[in-house]
C-alpha cells in the first residue's frame, strides 16, 4: 500500500511526516490515520506539525498500516518481543509478533539482544508487521564491539542506528538525555539505573569521563532520521526502578534534557515521543504526566506501566495496568505493556496475551475517562448483550472472546446455555439480570405513586 | 480469645463497639485493632465513636481476630464465597474460606444461595474464620418462602436477620435504601437492577405496591443488631451494572437514603458501612467516593470494584482492580474483590487466588498513595532484595511467593540461579540491575566534574 505513496518522496532531503505537515501537506499516512481515528485529516496534520502527535512510519516499512501516537488520538499499547541470548529464534519471534498483533498491540518493539542474527530477526519482524516496529540500537551497538562497553564509539552507535533505519524500523529508543552530570544524582536510590540502554551509556561515561556520545552526536542522528522518517523515542535512562526512586532529582533532571532534545529534533522536523516511568505511586502519576508535557512541550508521552507497587512479582501486568490506565487518563499517548513475568523471566505466549489484554483494558479505560467520542459504544453494546443474555454476542464483543467463552463453558459447556438466562455464578434462579422491570410495571407504579402522593 | 472479653458484656442492652466507644471505653477489640494497625487506641475509639470506622465483631463470633474498616486504618479487601444451588458443599466452602484467608482476605462474605443447608454452611464458616463474616440475609429469606417473592413478609426478613446474628455473623448487607419511588428512575438504564438482593426487594415492591419492608422496619433491625453488635453493610440495590448507568439519578437517590439510614443507625450506636458500585468510568470514581462521604457523613465506604470498562469478561479482576485502587486512594475503606470469572461463572480456587491478589495490590497501592505511615516499607525491602539479586528474599516478600517462585523457576529452576545476577528475561549479560555504580566511581566522577566546570 505505502510503496506508491512513498515513491515520489524518495531522494528528498527530509521525508518526515512532520516535515510535510509543516508545509501544510496532508500525506496519505495522515489521511489513513484520520480515517482510523475518525478524526479530521487536517487535525491530524496540525497535531503532527505541532509535535503533539507522531506517525511512526519509516519509508522503508512499506507494509505498514499507519497509526498515530498522540493525545488527540486513542491511547495506544506497545508490546515488547525479542530473542534473548539463550532463547528464541526467527520463527518464534515472528510468531510472537503475530500474537501481539492478534491481541491488539498498536506497535511492537523488537528488543532482541541475542539468540540469532539480530539483523535477520529484525528484517523478518518488519516484513511481517502491519504495525510500527521500534528498536533499542544500543544493544546491537554493544554486540558489535563484543560486549566491551569501553570500546564503543559514537560511530558504532551511528552505524547501527542507520542500519535500523535502512531496514525500516519506525522508531528507535535513543538514550541521549542521560548526561554525565546526572550520574551522581542516583546515589540515594535503591535500584540505581534500571534501563538496560541507560546502564550501558552510564558505564561508558564513567569509564571515559566524557559526555554521552548520543547527546554530543544528537544532530547526526537527526540527519539520519530525516532521510528515513524514523521517529525518536527518547529513552529515560533514569526512570525509577522502584517506588522509592520515583520522581527524584535524577529522573526529573534527565526529563529536562529530554525536553531540550525534543525541541532540537523539532527544529529539523523530526518526530519525537518521550519515554517515561516505570515504578510510580498512584498519587505521583498525574504529576509525572503533567511534568512531561511541560518539560517536553507536549511531545507524546510513552510510559512503561507505571507499576504502583513493588510487592507483586508474578502480577506486574496488574500492578502496572493500574498505573497505565491512570497515566492514559491524564494524557499519556502510549502505554508499554508489562507481562506477568516481569522481573522474573522471559514471557511466553500466554504471558504476552495476559500482558496485552491488561493494557488494552488500561488504554480503553483511559479513552473512556477522557471522553473520546464513541469510546464507550462497545461497552454499551456488550452491556446490552449481557442484559439480554446473548452470550455469544457478549463473547464476540469482548477483548478476548476465546477466554470469555472458555471461562463460561468451564461449568456450562452445552450449547443450550448460550441462551440461558443465567450462568453458574448465581445459578438458574438467582441471576440479578433476570429482574427485568417492564415499562408497563413502571408506568403502573408511577400512576400509583402519583395518586399516593396526592393523598399524602 | 474473645470469650473472656465478651463475658461481662452479655445481657447488656447494647453491646456495640460504637456504644462503648461513645462512652469513652476502649474495648479489647479496639486495643487489638490499634496494635494491628499501629495506631493509638484512643484514635480507634474516637473513629468508631464518630462512625468513621467500624469493627465488625459479633459477640457470638468468639474466634474472631478483630479488624477495622475505616479511612484511618489500612484499606481492606473482602472476598465472596458461597455455595450455589448446583455446586459446592460445606467442606468446599470451608476450604474456600481458608484459601481466601491465606491470600489475605480481611473479611469474607458467605453468599450461599443453595447447594446444602444454608445454616450449617454458615455455622461451619464462622467457626473456621478468624476474619469477620458478612452475609446477605435476603437470599435465605427468599428460600424460606420457597422462592416466592410475593410471599415474603417483614417478619421473614427479621427472622433470618436475627438467626444470622445468633450464629455470629459480623455484618449483614441490608437493602433498606431502595425505596419504591426510586424504581421509575431505572427506566433509562441499560442493565436495570444488578444487585441480587435489590432485585428481590424491587420485585416485592412492584407486586405489593408497598414501601420496602427493610426500610419500614429498619428500627427493628437496629434493635436486633444492638444486641449482637452486628454491623450494617447498607446495600446499594441500584448500583450501576455498566458504565452507561454509572452515577445516575437512581444510584444517587438511593445513596441519599443510605445516608439517612446511616444516621438513624448511629442514633442507636449501631455500626454502619455503606456499599458502593460497581461499574464506573475512571473519571467518575473520585466523585463517587466524595459523594458517599458527603451523603453518608463519612461512614466507611465499601465498594465492589468498580470496573472501569465493560468489555473484558474473563479479566474483570483487572478491570475492577484499576477502579478499586483508585477508589481506595480517594478514601474507600474496603474493596470487595472480583474474580476473573465475574459475569461468566462460579469462581474456582485459582480464580479466588487471582481475584484476591489483584485486590491486595489495589488496597496496598491505595495505602501507599494515601501516605499511610510505613505503607511502602515492604516495597522498599523487596526492591533492595531485587537489586541485590536475593531471589529468595524477593519471593518471600511478594504478595504471592509461590507464584513468583513458579514463574522464575519456569525457565531457571536450578538452585544456583537463586543467587544469579540475572533471570531469563534479559539473560546473563543484559540485566540492567548489574549496572551497579559504586560510591567510589561517583566520588571520583564528582571530583572530575567539579574540576571540569572550574575550567569552563
Amino acid at each position: 500500500m505505502r510503496s506508491d505513496w512513498i515513491a515520489p518522496r524518495r531522494g528528498q532531503a527530509n521525508v518526515t511526516q512532520m516535515h510535510y505537515a509543516r508545509q501544510g501537506v496532508i500525506t496519505e499516512e495522515m489521511d489513513f490515520v484520520a480515517r482510523r481515528e475518525n478524526l479530521p485529516a487536517d487535525l491530524i496534520r496540525d497535531e503532527v506539525a505541532r509535535g503533539r502527535m507522531i506517525i511512526p512510519a519509516n519509508i522503508n516499512h512499506t507494509n505498514l498500516e499507519p497509526m498515530a501516537i498522540g493525545i488527540a488520538s486513542k491511547c495506544k499499547v506497545n508490546a515488547n518481543i525479542g530473542a534473548s541470548p539463550n532463547a528464541s529464534n526467527i520463527d518464534e519471534e515472528v510468531e510472537k509478533l503475530k500474537l501481539a498483533v492478534k491481541y491488539g498491540a498498536d506497535t511492537v518493539m523488537d528488543l532482541s539482544t541475542g539468540g540469532g542474527n539480530l539483523d535477520e530477526i529484525r528484517t523478518a519482524i518488519i516484513n511481517a508487521s502491519p504495525v510500527p516496529i521500534g528498536t533499542v540500537p544500543v544493544y546491537q551497538a554493544l554486540e558489535s564491539v563484543h560486549g566491551r562497553i569501553e570500546k564503543l564509539s559514537a560511530d558504532d552507535f551511528l552505524h547501527v542506528i542507520e542500519k535500523h533505519c535502512e531496514q525500516g524500523v519506525d522508531y528507535q529508543t535513543i538514550h541521549a538525555g542521560l548526561l554525565i552530570e546526572h550520574l551522581p544524582k542516583v546515589k540515594s536510590r535503591i535500584t540505581g539505573i534500571v534501563s538496560r540502554g541507560g546502564g550501558i551509556i552510564a558505564q561508558w561515561m564513567l569509564y571515559h569521563h566524557k559526555q554521552n556520545p548520543l547527546y554530543t552526536h544528537f544532530r547526526d542522528i537527526i540527519e539520519i532520521f530525516k532521510r528515513y522518517d524514523c521517529s525518536f523515542s527518547l529513552g529515560d535512562s533514569l526512570r525509577p526502578g522502584c517506588l522509592h526512586d520515583a520522581s527524584d532529582d535524577a529522573q526529573l533532571s534527565e526529563l529536562k534534557t529530554l525536553g531540550q532534545l525534543t525541541r532540537v529534533a523539532w527544529e529539523h522536523d523530526v518526530q519525537v515521543m518521550v519515554e517515561g516511568p516505570g515504578h510510580v505511586p498512584m498519587d505521583q502519576i498525574e504529576f509525572n504526566v503533567r511534568k512531561q508535557m511541560e518539560e517536553c512541550s507536549e511531545a507524546p508521552f510513552y510510559v512503561l506501566g507505571p507499576l504502583v507497587t513493588d510487592i507483586a512479582p508474578g502480577y506486574d501486568h496488574i500492578t502496572s495496568a493500574i498505573g497505565a490506565a491512570m497515566a492514559g487518563w491524564y494524557g499519556t499517548a502510549m502505554l508499554c505493556y508489562v507481562t506477568p513475568k516481569e522481573h522474573l523471566g522471559l514471557p511466553n505466549a500466554e504471558d504476552v496475551r495476559n500482558g496485552l489484554i491488561a493494557y488494552k483494558i488500561a488504554a480503553h479505560a483511559a479513552d473512556i475517562a477522557r471522553h473520546r467520542p464513541g469510546a464507550r459504544d462497545r461497552d454499551d453494546e456488550l452491556s446490552r448483550a449481557r442484559y439480554a443474555f446473548d452470550w455469544n454476542k457478549q463473547f464476540d464483543l469482548s477483548l478476548d472472546p476465546e477466554r470469555a467463552r472458555e471461562y463460561h463453558d468451564e461449568t456450562l459447556p452445552a450449547d443450550i446455555y448460550k441462551t440461558a438466562e443465567f450462568c453458574s455464578m448465581c445459578g438458574p434462579k438467582h441471576c440479578p439480570m433476570q429482574t427485568k422491570i417492564t415499562e408497563e410495571d413502571l408506568t403502573e407504579l408511577e400512576k400509583f405513586l402519583e395518586k399516593d402522593s396526592a393523598l399524602a
